[in-house]
């Protein structure tokens, strides 16, 4: 479902294929998670049963060159990153947004996480809210049309950021000198700044896996 | 298998029941990210399939609550989060020890990462380092027997981290004045260092979940 108004700047799971079947295995790792080893269920066997699936999936699976190539083709928008990636389990995933007719070229994204995503008791882990910002604000330096390496990140957890609540997380760029880039970023839910971030990133382009002319 | 002369901090996987299950899930999101969407595979019945797994599971888990007291009982290891824990299909899992005779009371891990942790192409995402690094103060800090919540975290990224490489994190306290406590760490491969951290915490009891007296 896309809102009306907002232009996607990162993958949408789609329905089919691909991302129906990453999409079980996040929900598959939620549950086993939610369960924990004291289920009345033979653990055993799902995890033979699941091992037969992946050892089919794994003898099916491009050479890594190929598939490196293939995951980083165009320059746009990626579908296996940790974030955003509706290809990898790992990710919530995040989508993000420019939003509109904002003055700071601002990107946005709601998510809402569950306990894989747990630090302390109820809370979101600081790394987790440490990866979905500097990946937003790598999107923000690519919507502004200069990006490059993270230099350093910093992080300041001003309030615990719950589970299972809609959070915002947004990223902007504030300023280029050089190669030099500085972006800021937040975690919010409803009016109140749970996470600020400011990130120094360093203009440098970084080779994508591509084919050589003979193959 | 453990190293002689390192006592463990974390939790490391067992070999049945849900640690294997949950390997399992690991291994396949992995495969399936490795395959992508042009695999030769009928996805969507693979989905099917991993849909009802899940429907399963999730029939069986107990109430959140329950869960939660569960996954925080006892003071120590926690077996759930998204770094170490042996449950969670996020955590690569990173297993850290203390470090023996460590003058600055480290505490370290190794773990080599794959795709599903990629930022730039063949490297690690700069949010999968800080997360690693996170985790690994506060386990430093929990060691040192003063820890809190992370108040402030500064990433400095001085080379890029390699996919498929093993990658030592480690992890010390620094001082603790009042309630503030400092901590560092790095990712380290061979003798480079590729990331620092430095984490600002602050000594705050966090309530973990308990069942009432009369439950």
């Amino acid at each position: 479902m896309t809102s009306p108004g907002l232009t996607e700047l990162t993958a949408r799971p789609d329905d089919s294929g691909i991302d129906t079947a990453v999409g079980a295995v996040r929900r598959l790792a939620a549950a086993l998670l939610a369960a924990g080893g004291r289920v009345d269920l033979d653990l055993d066997d799902l995890a033979r049963r699941l091992t037969a699936m992946a050892g089919e999936v794994e003898e099916l699976a491009p050479e890594l060159a190929d598939r490196m190539v293939d995951m980083w083709s165009g320059e746009g928008v990626t579908r296996h990153d940790p974030v955003t990636g509706p290809e990898n389990a790992i990710a919530p995933p995040l989508v993000l947004s420019a939003e509109p007719d904002s003055p700071d070229g601002a990107v946005s994204g709601t998510v809402n996480l569950g306990i894989s995503y747990q630090g302390p008791p109820g809370c979101v882990h600081g790394g987790i809210s440490a990866l979905l910002l500097d990946h937003t604000l790598g999107v923000a330096n690519a919507h502004a049309g200069t990006s490059g390496m993270t230099g350093t990140l910093t992080l300041r957890y001003e309030r615990p950021v719950p589970l299972h609540t809609d959070l915002v997380v947004r990223g902007w760029q504030e300023r280029v000198e050089g190669r030099k880039i500085w972006s800021h970023g937040t975690i919010t839910s409803g009016d109140e700044v749970l996470v600020r971030a400011e990130g120094l990133f360093i203009d440098k382009h970084v080779e994508r896996p591509r084919r050589g002319p003979s193959q």
